[in-house]
């Protein structure tokens, strides 16, 4: 029977989770195969370490190198995550003519360039089924299941302790700080909750989404990320009476500038708290789930949903890789390069510009208890071209500030940008205004 | 450049989206796949028809027997529809040796036995991506995304029709007549629902749903199938008042009995209209879109949404199909049987019994305008062991019949069906009992 060789490097919750399922599943994997599945040597910092998992002591070692540089290993599988060492064993693996299986968002978003050109330039894969939505089959759905569609646009609920904070303070009326510490305590949020609640991780993964979707490689850092840290049980609740849901959103649209390249130019990124209305299929993405929705323009919208991390989700995501690139080492003769289907070509771009995005948008000004704010504040707006379609603002009770509530109609971001820039000069709001966008979608009810 | 082959039977509809993506989106399939693909045939009943897509004529014939003869022919796609003559035709064409696509789900659902048979011996592949959820690419990522997971449920909204109507009553406050009119003037309903909305069309859908999830394939005649004709629009808003959503689900889940055969016993299977929690993910799917929850031990809970009939989106699962079996035929040697994990293997096995399932139930009865009807309902149903945890009835309006609306707490599947038995011989009750059953899931808040 022939074989596959892998290389782990990492035995946290991934790893282990990964090689029970290969334990577990064993034989209908190698049925399917026709190939049986080695791991050969498994990269742990500690030898000594208790683990979750029972692995034979003489898999484990602590020489990155020696394991790198193993001929008979076909497949580096990259579980340590960040940015070091991860980058450099990625670059040695593929160098050494390995494919490569990573969970890690964060170095193929920061590093890709460089790791996808070598991956290129050997003729090999770099597969990362994992790294996106844990265990829910987004990139291979847009990659198999879309291989024939144009995709427009992803928007996804992407990092499941965002996701698990709102919910938590939507649906058991908890404040911000009291769901992070429930997030932090069920062992959802790190202590530096940063990356999650800033909306970087979601960056991230909607970097990775975009090269997918769209072939178009951008630079996380130049999306625009908005986090849920300024999120209060106010907004919470106003939004609740007006029939919306708050959640954190990763939006993707392809570019649609008929001039530029022949992908239809850059597409457009953001991560931002956004209004959802109660009754859109994403209100109902609970807990720490995470979804995505699809426009493409054959099968219009389509949704995948699951558990975005964890040690069996993620480890199903990182398996269902290796069994890809196991049948296609199969269906290859020896040193033949990967099929193009099976790499990710991506070429780099900057994201386009957002001022011409329209949204309704939410405002919640904490005001002076005196008269005259909302008049001035509504001024303000309509300088900028921005309307006012509803306000409220509850009866003073004693305290100083009052808060005023108001969405608008449908404004050009570049206009509502400007109009709280101008807002937050005020010398007499003491807070800045909290601003979330209403996410509007084209009614399609067939 | 190497050449795949097809011979499409068929092109209504499905066909012509079909064609119309391939031409669309050529090149960049061509680039993914190092080959070309060529559509040599085209069977059609009427050479003169106007058709929605511009065909070479000399591309179409109305001689079957000619595309499944030609060898130069490698995979035939058929989109015919129902029982004969495509039976026949999928026949032939494995006799042949040639790969067989298609979106047929009628034809492999009652004659999958002898089809898959066919296809095994000869070492072919039948795809059939596009018969169950349309474009969702469901069965992909069973097979592929969740190739090592163990999958223990599937839960879907599979037929667009039933759904379309419930959303029009639920949403729009129709009755079913008008809902069914508005269903059919849109182009979702046949002039003949019966196979829509008598759930016949869903439960052949489970049954390959089953076949993937389980390997086990079960006669759709077997299956539990109760349609939605008989829902109300009282049934509706009552729902509406406690929390629910009326959905027609269709339900699979694998065998538990360890002591039967390796795959854990057979399967229970049924379609039937449910009440779901309206913060359910479910509850959220509107229109006539298609979604299906699944349930597997790694992955935990995913679900895929989606548009699961139409021109394009069935269009995009076919297609997603021929660029799977392209490949496979790429990877191999001439003549090579198609690797294992490509053929659907599935033993013939009878559903479980339903007894022992436990739900709670909905049941409105219309009573007589006199008193002593609930004591006797209520009377008969603990007779089996059944407990009311909620009732209402209105105040008597004139009318003779009062509609009686009780939920139960969870009974047991046989119990509820001697209940409703007894319930049909009450002399005094002129229509029968109306029973649904309510979602219930282990709460999975994380």
């Amino acid at each position: 029977m022939r074989r596959i060789v892998l290389g782990v490097l990492g035995l946290g919750n991934v790893g282990a989770g990964c090689l029970r399922l290969l334990a577990d599943n064993r034989s209908a994997i190698e049925a399917r195969l026709g190939a049986t599945v080695v791991v050969k040597r498994v990269l742990v910092r500690d030898l000594q370490r208790a683990r979750e998992i029972d692995v034979a002591p003489g898999l484990l070692t602590t020489d990155a190198a020696a394991i790198l540089a193993d001929p008979e290993i076909d497949v580096i599988v990259e579980l340590i995550g960040g940015i070091e060492p991860a980058r450099t064993y990625i670059l040695d693996a593929l160098a050494a003519g390995k494919q490569v299986v990573t969970a890690n968002k964060a170095v193929l978003a920061e590093r890709g360039a460089e790791i996808f050109a070598a991956a290129e330039k050997g003729g090999l894969g770099v597969f990362f089924e994992g790294s996106v939505a844990g265990g829910i089959p987004l990139l291979r759905s847009l990659r198999e299941g879309l291989a024939s569609d144009r995709i427009d646009g992803v928007c996804g609920i992407l990092n499941g302790t965002a996701n698990f904070i709102l919910d938590a303070m939507s649906r058991r009326g908890l404040a911000y700080a009291e769901a992070l510490r429930m997030a932090q305590e069920a062992g959802y949020a790190e202590a530096d909750p940063t990356l999650d609640v800033g909306g970087g991780d979601a960056a991230h993964k909607l970097t990775l989404l975009a090269q997918v979707a769209f072939g178009e490689r951008v630079d996380p850092a130049a999306i625009l990320t908005e986090g849920i840290e300024a999120i209060t049980s106010l907004d919470i609740r106003t939004a609740d009476d007006l029939g919306y849901v708050i959640k954190s959103l990763a939006i993707a649209e392809r570019g649609d500038g008929e001039d530029e390249l022949e992908n239809g130019g850059a597409p457009r990124l953001r991560v931002h708290p956004t209004l959802v209305p109660k009754d859109h299929v994403l209100a109902g993405v609970h807990g720490s789930y995470n979804a995505c929705q699809v426009r493409s323009q054959g099968l219009g919208r389509s949704l995948y949903y699951g558990r975005g991390a964890g040690m069996m989700p993620t480890g199903v995501a990182v398996l269902s890789d290796i069994i890809e690139v196991a049948r296609l080492l199969l269906a290859r003769a020896p040193g033949d390069p990967l099929p193009a289907g099976a790499r990710v070509q991506a070429r780099a771009c900057s994201p386009a510009s957002l001022d011409e995005l329209l949204h309704e948008n939410y405002i919640c000004v904490d005001a002076p208890n005196r008269s005259g704010v909302l008049g001035r504040v509504a001024t303000c707006l309509g300088a900028h071209g921005v309307s006012i379609k509803y306000r409220h603002q509850d009866e003073p009770q004693g305290s100083d500030l009052v808060p005023l509530i108001m969405l608008t109609e449908p404004a050009r971001e570049a206009d509502m940008v400007a109009a709280l820039a101008d807002l937050r000069a005020f010398a007499d709001l003491p807070n800045p205004p909290r601003r979330l966008r209403i996410l509007s979608e084209p009614e399609d009810d067939g």
